[in-house]
C-alpha cells in the first residue's frame, strides 16, 4: 500500500496545475499540494491491480478523482466557513469567496479533463460511475446542511446521508478502477459494496474518534462535535435510547454553543457513557466493517491478490488502537 | 429556425428536473424555467441537422448544453451579486449563497449526465469539446474579473475574454451537433470558426446596443456599462483613440460611480461621438460577421442546408435594425 502511495504522491509531484491565467489555477495548484491521505487514487490503483489493471491506463483517473475530491472540499469549506483546512488557510480565507467559487468550478471541470484523455472501450460506463457519484456528494452535502437546522433526523437519515457524502467516493474510486480493467461486473458490484461499507464504518469511527479518541496517540480528539452541535451518530443514537428526561437535556444542550464549552462537553458525555454510546457505535463500525470483509471476500481474484484492499481497509480503521 | 426553438422549448417543459433533496433541485429547476433564448440548444441541433443529424440522437446534449449554460449563469450572478437575471430575483438572492454554490455545482454534474446518456462512437470527442469549452468558459470569467481592476487592458486582452466567456460556448455548441452528425474534421473546424465569430460578432453587437441601442423598439438602452464602469469594446477603442486629455477625462469618468450617473453618461458618449466610436464597432461587427460568413461558406454541404444557421445569425445579429 506504502508504494502506492509513493506512486500517487510522485504523480501529484510531477504534475504541472498553473497555466494562464495563473489567478485562477494557482488556487488549484495550491489546494492540491496541501496534500492529504490520497486514500481515493490509491483506492482506484489497488482496484485496478487486483483484476490485473496496467498503471498506465488508469494513472489520469487517479489524478482525476483526487482533483474531484478537493473541489468538493474546496466548496464544502466555503459553504461551511471553514478558516483551515489541513492546518493551511482555506481559499476563500486566503484569497476570496469568488475565487473558491470559480478555482472550484474549474477544478471539476479538470477532473473531468483528467478522465478524458484516455480513450477505453467502457469510457461511457467510467464516466457515468464518476458523474452519479458526483451528484450523489452534492446531495450528501445538501442533506448534511439540511440536517443542521432539522430535529427530526433520524439515523437511518443519518446513514444515507454519509454514504452520499462520504462512502460513494470512495466505492466509485474502487469501481472506476475496476471498469479499467474490464473486470466482471458481480465482482464489481461486490466491489462497490465494499466501498460502500467501509466508508460508513470510516466515517462512524471519525465520530467515535473525535468523542473518545485517544489523544496522546492520535492528536485527533477534540469533541469539536459536541462543541458545534453536530448530528452525529453518537448523538442520534443516545437520542434513540435516552429517557424523555435525557432527551430533553441532550436537545438543551445542542442548542446552546457557550463561549467556555468544557461543561457542555462533560454533560453530553456523561449522558453517552450513561448510555453505553461508546460500546454501540463500535459495534455499528465492526458490523460494517464484517459487511464491508463479506464482499470483499465475495470477489472472484485470488486471495493475495485482495491483499493491498485489506491492508488498506486495516489502515483505514486501525486509527484506534 | 422557430420550429428547433419550439421543439427546444417542449423538450424543457418536458423535462422532469426536481428530484430529492428537493431543496437542492427546487433552485436548479427554478434556473431552467426563466427561459431566455436557448441559442446553445438551438444551435446544436441545427448544426447536427445540417450534416444530416438525427433529433433523437441529440436531444440529450441540446439539454445539457442549455444546463450548462445556465449554471454558468447562476454562479456568475453569485459572483457578480447581480440582483435580477430575467426580470426574476437570482438564485443567490431568492435563497442564499450556500445554495447558489451547491445547486450550481449539481447542475454542472447534470449537464455532464445528459451528455453520458447515449453512447455514440465520438463520444469522447465529444466529452473533450464540452469539456475544454467549460474549462474556456471559466477561464474567460477569471479574466473578466482580473480585467475589473487593471487599467492595462488592451482590445486584444478584451477580444480574447469575450472569445472565451461567450463565443467558445457558442462555437463548442455547433461542433458537439456537428459532431453527433459524425461531420467531416475540416468542416467541423470550419463551423467552429463560424460559431467564434459570432459569438465575438453578438458580444460586441451588446456592448453596442448598450450605449446605442433604439430604446423604443428593443428597450435594451439602459447605458449601464457606462454607469458600472465596464471596460467594453467602445471604452477601450476609445482610450485608444483619444488624445491624452481626452483619455484623462475618461479614466477619470471610469472611475467614479456618482448616484446621479447621467451627466457622466452624457459626459462619456461626448467623448464616444467625437471619436467617431459607433461607426468603427460597427465596422469591427461587421468584419467578424464578414468572417463568419466565409467559414460558413467554406464548409461542403449544399446550400439550403445551411439556410437554418445563416438565418439564426441574422436573427442574432439583426437587433438593432
Amino acid at each position: 500500500m506504502q508504494t502506492l502511495l509513493n506512486q500517487v504522491s510522485q504523480i501529484f509531484d510531477d504534475e504541472q496545475f498553473i497555466h494562464e491565467p495563473v489567478r485562477l489555477y494557482e488556487p488549484i495548484d495550491y489546494t492540491l499540494r496541501l496534500g492529504g491521505k490520497r486514500i481515493r487514487p490509491v483506492m482506484l490503483l489497488a482496484a485496478n491491480r487486483m483484476f490485473g489493471g496496467n498503471d498506465d491506463t488508469v494513472r489520469n483517473a487517479a489524478v482525476g478523482i483526487e482533483v474531484f475530491h478537493n473541489f468538493t472540499l474546496l466548496h464544502d469549506d466555503l459553504m461551511d466557513r471553514s478558516p483551515l483546512r489541513r492546518g493551511q488557510p482555506t481559499v476563500y480565507r486566503k484569497w476570496d469567496e469568488n475565487t473558491a467559487i470559480l478555482s472550484g468550478d474549474t477544478m471539476f471541470a479538470l477532473a473531468w479533463q483528467y478522465f478524458l484523455v484516455q480513450p477505453h472501450h467502457r469510457l461511457q460506463e467510467i464516466l457515468q460511475c464518476f458523474n452519479r457519484t458526483a451528484i450523489e456528494v452534492c446531495e450528501g452535502q445538501q442533506y448534511d446542511m439540511n440536517f443542521e437546522t432539522s430535529d427530526q433526523v433520524t439515523i437511518d437519515d443519518y446513514m444515507m446521508m454519509i454514504r452520499l457524502k462520504t462512502a460513494v467516493l470512495l466505492a466509485g474510486a474502487l469501481k472506476i478502477g475496476a471498469l479499467y480493467a474490464d473486470a466482471p461486473t458481480d465482482d464489481i458490484d461486490h466491489l462497490y459494496q465494499f466501498g460502500i461499507h467501509l466508508g460508513l464504518a470510516f466515517q462512524l469511527q471519525d465520530d467515535l474518534l473525535d468523542s473518545y479518541g485517544d489523544t496522546a496517540t492520535f492528536g485527533k480528539q477534540t469533541v469539536q462535535d459536541i462543541r458545534d452541535n453536530k448530528k452525529t451518530y453518537l448523538y442520534l443514537q443516545a437520542l434513540q435510547l435516552a429517557t424523555p428526561q435525557q432527551q430533553t437535556q441532550l436537545r438543551t444542550l445542542f442548542a446552546t454553543t457557550p463561549d467556555e464549552s468544557d461543561a457542555k462537553v462533560s454533560s453530553v458525555l456523561a449522558i453517552y457513557n450513561q448510555l453505553g454510546i461508546r460500546s454501540l457505535v463500535e459495534k455499528a463500525i465492526q458490523s460494517q466493517f464484517a459487511l464491508a470483509t463479506q464482499h470483499l471476500e465475495a470477489i472472484h481474484v485470488p486471495d493475495i491478490q485482495k491483499a493491498p484492499l485489506r491492508q488498506l481497509m486495516d489502515t483505514l480503521l486501525d486509527r484506534k488502537k
